[in-house]
């Protein structure tokens, strides 16, 4: 034990000097300042140093055998966080664009290897492939398993595989209303943040007050959904639990049967809610919790958000109602479930789809494209970006018939950019791209047709289950080890917007 | 008989009288000239009934039981032909862009209609719908069959069946290249003929002058074609008859096994040749038979064209090679034909590729959405519109880390303006939401998702066989009639670049 354990310092002695590395070259290559790099993802692991404690004390409340991997998990995170500050001098101005998207993308990484040491020292994952899928899948919120038996493991592992994901969907609530936008990625222009900030003018004070707001609007709610799971008869651990993979559309859960165990229609129903806060635009909760009700029933993203959850469950209601001797409260209440997971990209099940009738299969895979809003915890192309979609292929018929008038898209009662129609046009064939390759390659590795599919959607949009072989009841444990980094790699790609990431696969990012 | 063939002759005249009062309704609302519209369509039903006399010369000269179902076709043809001009009364000028966009929707309609006579009246295929399907599916060079027993057929009705599709290759070739530039749809303006013609200010001559010569090149690749399969044993009935369809990238054939039948590799290459030809731009095809060698290959398309195919097919062969006791030579005969037939969309096999490995499959199913160059008689997306897809999201990268510098996509040495960038982004994305509600409608239907997205590429992207239960030794008879008459529209939909179709669905078409 103590051998992995020092193997597993050693590599991650040898990870920054790596770093240091690449810092060299790349300070003589294009005069990114790999300094404040550095020190950013540096000060981030004592945050995350900070919930590795709290899931230190759920082991140690628990008293189970998992308390010695999180001692040492937190003393690797946080020397890891403190040589990165000794060795590194910058303020925080230096923070330029493509400093911007470094750091973006690289905490993810990062934060997903510091995060697989409880799982690998605790000798529950004992495979670093394995362990890095189960920490990406949850920081991106994602919620595909590798994991067999859940309730095997303790307590303090289960905790933090659940805390996991609620931190990553505080980062992406950030992320996607307050960075994001600025680096002008895939129309996020249009879901910057309304949230109003003391000093909107500069930007560090801006993102931080907005930190603060939202996360306090994500604390609320799940403090909320965890009393409303008590009062279901749900015990306070699992209700902590799944308010955090709730609130973070994750899906992780602490029972392999996911919610299927509760055979309770409050349970469900509570979850089904939390769910859809969880997949709508945090801004809107906002007002919301301010009672400004007509400004976000009048917000058309969130109308067709509840349109599309209400179109896709009551077809798939009917049919499992008309085909199947099931009654019409559970038909509905197993489709709106099963949608609203697939469609917020949470990933819960309360029954496994892949039995149900083709059709109802074909249904699911298509809203597991469509996502949650913008500006929420979930993934997917976004219900924003597909009406967009919507609106400007109509328009485009217009403008073929009368080429030379102006036809112009409009959205929440404002004429949307030509720009912006662009950005989310090239982001969507992109997206189609993205997937057609995850789906070669993993075919490439004996997955068939439609797991190959399955697995890549399920990663790509943050979703957790697919079809096939990765369907609900499913997990990723039989997926070959190269195609879990390839899925986590998709997770990541997914989870920031793909250009964010692949931007720097490009060589003239690196080029000043 | 006589009672069907008397229902069939009312059945055209109420469908006439229907015209007369849509004729009617349109000119008050919106000015559109429905005269013309007539007069036009009616003059090319006289080009169907030439091509029905020249079956009828087959039918006779084999003595078979589908003679007068040939005559009392060319009869309906000639008086509706006759009827529609009798009544009408306009001059060619009088075609502007909106009739231009509902005569090129509707000659394939009625074409198919009349074209389907001679299998109703010969009582081959009784059944209107499947009779419509298969005229369809040969007017569009998809080469989707319901048939099961082809060989029972008689050689007048084989030799209809595939003289439709030589016919509408025809067709496509002139429009592609002449007619749809004009209207301006999907980045088609790229891909305008750059044969010189006599007039080139003036449209209508120019359109008939480039026919023409591009006819020519088509009848001399077919008679090329045809001696090179009667040198390689083929008979003379089968060798024109599989020339028509080679030639169409249409893909019928006068064998169930389709070119299985024929062990030979030599003729095996022939097609594969001559597939490859067809799936070329013909202004390219001019150039080379004006020895102009140079042109050609340095045209960007056709590189990437003949990459596309290498590449997949080395692939495949290799994937083959090792995986299953076939020798070398067959392995890549096998994976190149296959690969031909469906990037170039005719549709033709010589192996069952359903029974390969799952990740040929996938490969496969991804090479029917590449579909052959532009300009040419094959369907799909268009080698053209992939690479400038591929271009542009390497110039996305560029202009997002330096969002200030112009980014230019150069295609053929020359910069591509960003109106035709945007052009083919919407037209992909199109394609793609037409794919999925396609396979929607279709999985509706009973379909699995793979023979729900199988049949859908199959027909959408004018190929034939697709993958799942309509595989290549599969034919689309289990599929249920209404399915059939989507597919039908998708065929159509696909062969016109989409927007010419689906323009006409759109109200504000029809309203000045």
């Amino acid at each position: 034990m103590f051998f992995v354990n020092f193997l597993v310092s050693l590599w991650f002695l040898t990870f920054i000097l790596d770093f240091q590395v690449i810092y060299e070259i790349e300070m003589k290559k294009g005069n990114i300042n790999i300094n404040i790099i550095f020190r950013v993802l540096g000060s981030l692991l004592f945050i995350e140093a900070f919930f590795l404690l709290i899931s230190l004390i759920v082991a140690v409340i628990y008293n189970e055998d998992d308390i010695f991997a999180f001692i040492y998990s937190i003393a690797i995170a946080l020397s890891v966080g403190f040589l990165s500050r000794v060795f590194t001098n910058a303020s925080k101005k230096d923070i330029g664009k493509r400093e911007g998207f470094i750091i973006v993308s690289f905490v993810w990484i990062i934060f997903s290897f510091v995060g697989s040491l409880p799982f690998i020292l605790s000798g529950y994952i004992p495979n670093l492939t394995d362990a890095f899928f189960e920490t990406i899948s949850g920081f991106t919120t994602t919620g595909s398993s590798i994991l067999t038996d859940i309730e095997s493991l303790p307590h303090g592992i289960l905790f933090w595989r659940s805390i996991i994901q609620w931190m990553g969907g505080m980062g992406i609530i950030v992320l996607s209303l307050a960075i994001l936008p600025i680096l002008g990625i895939g129309g996020m222009q249009l879901f910057a943040a309304e949230v109003p900030g003391p000093v909107p003018d500069k930007l560090h004070p801006r993102i931080k007050e907005t930190a603060k707001r939202l996360w306090l609007i994500y604390v609320f709610f799940t403090i909320a959904e965890v009393i409303l799971l008590l009062l279901g008869g749900m015990n306070l651990f699992d209700a902590i639990n799944h308010s955090f993979t709730t609130m973070a559309t994750g899906g992780y859960s602490t029972k392999q049967d996911s919610i299927a165990y509760w055979d309770s229609p409050y349970i469900h129903y509570v979850i089904i809610i939390f769910m859809i806060i969880a997949g709508t635009n945090f801004t809107l909760a906002y007002f919301a919790l301010k009672f400004k009700f007509r400004k976000v029933f009048r917000n058309e993203e969130f109308r067709y958000y509840i349109g599309f959850i209400l179109f896709f469950s009551i077809i798939i209601s009917l049919i499992i109602y008309y085909n199947t001797s099931t009654g019409f409260e559970k038909s509905f209440r197993d489709s709106l479930f099963q949608v609203v997971s697939l469609m917020t990209t949470t990933g819960f099940a309360t029954v496994d789809y892949m039995k149900w009738i083709p059709f109802t299969i074909v249904l699911l895979f298509i809203v597991m494209f469509f996502g949650s809003s913008a500006g929420s915890t979930g993934g997917g192309i976004k219900t924003m970006r597909i009406v967009l979609l919507m609106k400007n292929s109509l328009a485009e018929f217009k403008r073929l018939i009368h080429p030379q008038a102006v036809v112009q898209v409009r959205f929440n009662n404002q004429s949307v950019k030509p720009q912006i129609i662009y950005n989310i046009l090239a982001f969507v064939v992109f997206y189609i791209v993205i997937f057609v390759m995850g789906t070669i390659l993993m075919a490439a590795m004996g997955l068939d047709l439609d797991s190959a599919m399955g697995s890549v959607i399920a990663t790509l949009g943050n979703i957790g289950p697919g079809i096939g072989s990765v369907g609900p009841v499913e997990n990723f444990s039989q997926i070959p080890d190269l195609g879990k980094w390839l899925l986590s790699f998709l997770m990541l790609v997914g989870r920031l917007e793909l250009f964010t990431v692949l931007i720097l696969l490009s060589p003239s990012f690196w080029r000043k």
